[in-house]
């Protein structure tokens, strides 16, 4: 039943708060164990809270026994403390499985077994300057000395440079048990949010994650630029990966993405996880939906998990002042399609994550654009000094930010067929608002760059490519061989044949491979096409389609029409000559 | 400041809960005036809530004086105690307002002076039979007599189907003050979100609403077989209604479509409304953010308040048991897509609103898909005795819910041109899992339903055309002419000209109404190219494309290029020809 079981969780922070929200719209009664006026007991006003600490033994015991499931929305937890009362409440995900993750040492000993890719790594057993050194003539330089407990957010990892460092990198993790990791030169960082549930494991959509200063700011969902085979390897490592503990519940997978497009697994996190907040738009059931229905046994169905919209959040972090980021959320409040999220967690300390927006568009680069200005703004407004312990380098961009793309790819085979383009390429621009993509890629002269733009259109942001073309027109046939994507082949009119060459050329095109062919010249018509074919899917332009027939249908009536009835068709004819 | 604001709250039930959900999520304290653990209240665990009821004076009084700002949930409340508290607390929206619409009689009245179009009514001063029987004769029958005030979900209305009726109708709503109006025989019922802020008014999109018993029972966004032209002139319906009320903050407009497309104002609603609850998983921001942005004059970009995806919204009504609502929410849980909202309003009665489900969906036909089992596990498990007390005839539906249609239609200018079609309907259909929706409609011979089925296959849910004709072909090209989507030409060769006929009669369409012509009997490619335009906005169909080229790469390599090396040239042209 749906009313009955009382769920308790261990902290009662931004994640548990947004669990609450969940918990909140079935009816699901939530008992937080944290302090007093915990941001996730702030939006459920029942006597059920524990007032204490998820790390106090008693505290535990006393939520244990007022609920029927117990979870947690962070790893560093008493989890002797989970195993005694196991017996008398279940445990989701299983306390093995914190025990694990909480140790990242131990975490990647664990997976080890299941043969997941991950970055060379060293247990310290001394914590030695003799120690390390070896350790960093085996694995090279830089290398990361990370701490194998509590640590997050880039707190007790240390960035070891070269052998120099090794000194004062042992000194800021004095008394910290130890681990040290091959520096791994990722192009790129990816997260999946994967579900673990009584029937097996479900997955969110392969996302990438931007950190800065170790800490995460922007996620970008789906991941941009990568391939649907770095997508499949991505969301099969994660699956693995969780596939290997016990236990029900939400798991968030860190993945490097290597120049060669192998994957490492970064790490994983046993709880609803901040790489996961875009799903609260994005997706139809959220992450933290779903790790209420998986620890609580209640159907998930999978086609709920898929993206509805791509999506980008951006973290809002506290900065140098104690409402920088209340001013970030204002700034918001302008930016269309955003979601604002804040998590009343009180005084905001430099870095502290204080909540987050998401944006949804029909595009990601649609999303790109709504969001720079609120970029922008937090980049300007953001805090110089922060209070974060170990500071990681700021990674170099290593792809740069796609260029914004239009849904429109216009190619001609030579530049002698502009002219014939250009009536379409106005029509699009000043009639319709839409600023084509406008290339010269020859099938015969540049062969290699047809085959790169085509096959690349998709990814770009592309949805339609009209490609003109004359004489033996090879051009569309050859883009469209490229392109999972709709082609317009324009043929143009050449010095013989009128363009029936170019006609043939393009419209007779093998089966297998379609080119969707307009009349000989019409430049309007490809154009017009490739406006039809978005607004099927896009309202607004195809209102404009709408527009565009009605004044045309006016004007064949009631301009010329009524002239010809005016002054009849004799001297309506005579103007015609006389005109030319 | 964001963070300053108390807004109070008259009413703590579905609609306060969920403008709690925003307002929680902004951080803005919001006091509920309402019973103790009122829904709102349960969400909100702060001491600022007042305890007592919306009608209590002193009560009131208590709520305004910790507030800056006060709104209401709904409109049955003490307008004359909200007038003296107007000049310390502002009062969003107007008391004026709320006293004017809270009186359906007074609120016709009062729209009357702004020729907003509306059911011509009488009002009643005697409430004798004699009196009713005049404006019977006057109005016709049926007619609906209803009370003036305190009327809501049908209560306090009631139908007199004939003059006889009239005695019982006064007895049934004796002691209140009544007026009739004239029956609207609509076809749709029409409802428009309308917002009203310092800088005017902004509107969701146009939805239909399905009533059962006088209570919403189904909402459709956007409504379902209504032209661009009625849709905007329930817009600007919308906005007129609202633009004539003082006061910021959300208001919910209901419309009667009629028969010959003219639009009847229904009534107007001054609060958040149940029409507008598929906003929260349907655009970016939802009614109850744009409610609260109004009132305390915080910006609303207009694009938010765009239509994201197609949604359907299902009202869980309570039933004949008191777990009934449960039972459907449960059911839900296994709904891809499904939305699931629970009011927590405690004990179940028949008929009471204890929830709603959305839907999402990339078009309103999936979307239909998804919710139709709901429906129908609703209509097995619903109440056969509500205690409502006057019911309204169920209304017959006047149009046929529309069948579920295929995003791809196939018409054919005769059915000679089938054979030439078979390939490519059988790719769609056994290749990609799209069965077309598959029509003859010829250009010349039934010129009349050709051009019906061309105008309103968009609004059928349909993507693209694929029209196929030989000869003086004729019907690609006049198809296109009657829609604004894109048309895929199939010319099919006749018994004379080897179909260069066809070709030249598809392909040089006339500036201004392209169609997207393939090669001549072609039909696998017409089918592609209808996929490809699909999969350039659906992932799933897209990587089906990518699918069969790379089997059409694999079949030419690895199979027959293979083969020929295997065998040589003149062996494998031997085998072919024996095969032949």
């Amino acid at each position: 039943m749906l009313a009955s079981p009382r769920v308790g969780v261990l902290g009662g922070g931004q994640l548990g708060r947004m669990l609450m929200e969940s918990a909140n719209r079935l009816n699901i009664q939530m008992n937080i164990l944290d302090a007093d006026n915990a941001p996730a007991k702030q939006i459920s006003a029942h006597d059920g809270h524990v007032i204490g600490s998820f790390t106090d033994r008693a505290s535990l015991r006393k939520l244990a026994e007022s609920c029927d499931v117990l979870t947690t929305e962070i790893e560093h937890v008493d989890t002797y403390a989970l195993e005694e009362v196991a017996s008398e409440v279940k445990v989701s995900p299983s306390w093995k499985t914190i025990r694990t993750i909480q140790d990242k040492f131990q975490q990647k000993e664990y997976l080890s077994q299941f043969r997941i890719p991950m970055a060379e790594h060293r247990e310290l057993l001394k914590n030695s300057v003799e120690e390390l050194t070896a350790i960093g003539e085996e694995l090279g330089y830089p290398l990361m000395l990370k701490s194998k407990t509590q640590a997050y957010d880039g707190r007790g990892n240390y960035t070891v440079k070269a052998q120099a460092d090794i000194p004062s990198a042992l000194k800021a993790l004095e008394g910290r048990p130890l681990y040290a990791e091959k520096w791994a030169k990722f192009r790129m960082e990816l997260a999946v949010i994967v579900v673990k549930t009584k029937d097996g494991v479900l997955s969110f959509p392969t996302v990438e994650t931007i950190q800065e200063d170790s800490v995460c700011k922007l996620v970008y969902a789906p991941a941009r630029n990568i391939s649907e085979s770095v997508n499949k390897k991505a969301q099969e490592l994660a699956k693995t990966t969780v596939a290997a503990f016990e236990g029900h519940g939400v798991f968030g997978v860190e993945m490097f993405l290597l120049p060669d497009d192998t994957l490492l697994l970064c790490e994983v996190a046993c709880r609803i996880h901040n790489s996961g907040h875009y799903t609260i738009e994005a997706c139809a059931l959220s992450q933290f939906d779903v790790h209420l229905r998986a620890i609580l046994d209640l159907p998930i169905p999978p086609k709920s998990l898929e993206l509805r919209e791509p999506a980008i959040m951006l973290n809002i972090l506290g900065g140098s002042t104690p409402d920088s980021h209340l001013k970030i959320a204002e700034r918001a409040l302008s930016i269309p399609n955003a979601g604002i999220h804040l998590y009343s967690k009180g005084a905001a300390r430099p870095g502290r994550k204080m909540g987050h927006i998401t944006i949804t568009a029909p595009t990601i680069h649609e999303a790109e654009i709504l969001i720079q200005p609120l970029i922008d703004f937090m980049d300007d407004t953001s805090v110089q000094d922060t209070n974060i312990l170990f500071k990681h380098p700021k990674p170099q961009p290593s792809i740069a930010s796609p260029k914004l793309t239009s849904a429109i790819g216009v190619i001609m085979g030579s530049d002698s067929d502009l002219k014939t383009l250009i009536p379409g390429l106005n029509l699009l621009k000043y009639h319709f608002g839409i600023e084509p993509d406008v290339s010269i890629a020859s099938a015969h002269r540049t062969p290699n760059y047809m085959a790169q733009y085509a096959s690349t259109a998709a990814s770009r942001g592309i949805k339609v490519i009209i490609a003109a073309a004359g004489g033996a027109a090879h051009l569309p046939g050859m883009a469209a061989a490229y392109t999972s994507l709709p082609v317009i082949g324009l043929p143009v009119k050449g010095s013989s044949l009128d363009g029936v060459d170019s006609l043939y050329s393009i419209v007779q095109m093998p089966r297998g491979v379609p080119v969707a062919t307009v009349g000989i010249n019409n430049s309007i018509n490809a154009a017009l096409l490739a406006v039809r074919i978005l607004g099927a899917f896009d309202a607004k332009i195809q209102e404009k389609v709408v527009e565009y027939a009605r004044i045309a249908e006016k004007e064949n009536l009631d301009v010329k029409c009524i002239k010809m009835k005016e002054i009849g068709w004799e001297t309506y004819h005579r103007q015609m000559e006389e005109k030319k």
